[in-house]
């Protein structure tokens, strides 16, 4: 998605040299990817392999100044999650970004998460429904393909601030798939006033820390 | 989706009695979710404590005599995926059914799947792309929302067979919330040959056995 494959990790004094993707170098990125010599090796880990690398993750790489570090997990509530609550707990994190669909199925796994996080004391920010609809560029009408309203119910029952819904929209999905850039070739799209907004919450629940 | 929700596993001389689902007692299930006294507690679980449930529900449920014994895994290959292998080994299981939506992301993670099938010895039955289109209930159009053909491209790719492609229907998703009989109640979806295929073909790759 951020057209990284096949970039190399190098060594420097502080530690691993994240991958910078934009020529600003505003963003920077670490992925076991990074550090495989075939990318469609399967990483056959269990946890405490896991743990160990995210732990170094945190602590090994040469971050830098950063205003703000994300992590993106898969589902779940287990040795990648806990060991990443554990690695960044000394430095504060300032909370979860809750990701649900809108059926049933999914809200109840992602109920479970915001157990997870209230058990390991992590603030949630908000919950975010994605794939919220689907508007046919054919005919301009909408169908709610996974069900409706889902996360908005979630996050009201939690008691925790719903930070809105993505529509599903094939431009997003064909821009990531070509690590084109979304934002500034489909103005557009439903999907973007969407991630905008929830953005714009998203700053301003947790603003970055000026050291 | 089996409307077992709150259904409770019992005790008999020869281990936890499956949650049987319907009348002529055909499908019996067993999840972590029955073992629960809160459906909503997360399953905070480190590798260990999982591999040790996956061993029990293979080994310690009355599973009586099974045509089939379908083992639903989470995305990845980590400590669930080794667990199962390993637990339905000495029983030489049929294979591994693997599932990815078409768009690059999704089949560049499966294809690590194939890789875990490889190293641990697991026959690949096929390859079945999901959220394949969707057909607008609107206006009939076909809208490829999360690209398309990830899925045969896969199995072409890495010399297994590809088993079919299954739309996206908002009433399969309404079905499954809802427990309904999808089968019976929406013939005509276009999900509906599909699925019908797949199983098909899967039965032929993989008769159950007569003992």
């Amino acid at each position: 998605m951020l057209r990284a494959q096949g970039r190399a990790v190098h060594q420097c004094d502080g530690g691993w040299v994240p991958v910078y993707v934009d020529q600003e170098q505003s963003i920077c990125l670490m992925s076991v990817g990074f550090l495989l010599e075939n990318p469609d090796e399967a990483v056959v880990w269990r946890g405490p392999k896991k743990n160990a690398l995210i732990k170094q993750f945190v602590s090994d790489v040469a971050w830098g100044q950063l205003d703000y570090l994300v992590v993106d997990t898969p589902p779940g509530t287990s040795d990648e999650h806990m060991a990443t609550v554990d690695a960044l707990r000394p430095y504060g994190p300032l909370g979860a970004l809750v990701v649900t669909t809108p059926q049933a199925v999914s809200v109840g796994d992602v109920r479970r998460e915001l157990t997870f996080c209230r058990k390991t004391g992590l603030r949630v920010l908000g919950v975010v429904e994605n794939m919220s609809g689907f508007v046919c560029p054919h005919c301009a009408e909408c169908t709610s393909i996974f069900s409706r309203g889902g996360g908005e119910e979630l996050a009201s029952h939690a008691g925790v601030p719903f930070l809105g819904s993505v529509p599903l929209d094939p431009e997003l999905t064909k821009s990531l798939e070509e690590g084109r850039d979304f934002i500034r070739e489909f103005p557009e799209s439903p999907a973007f006033p969407a991630l905008l907004s929830i953005a714009q919450k998203v700053l301003t629940e947790a603003p970055a820390r000026v050291p």
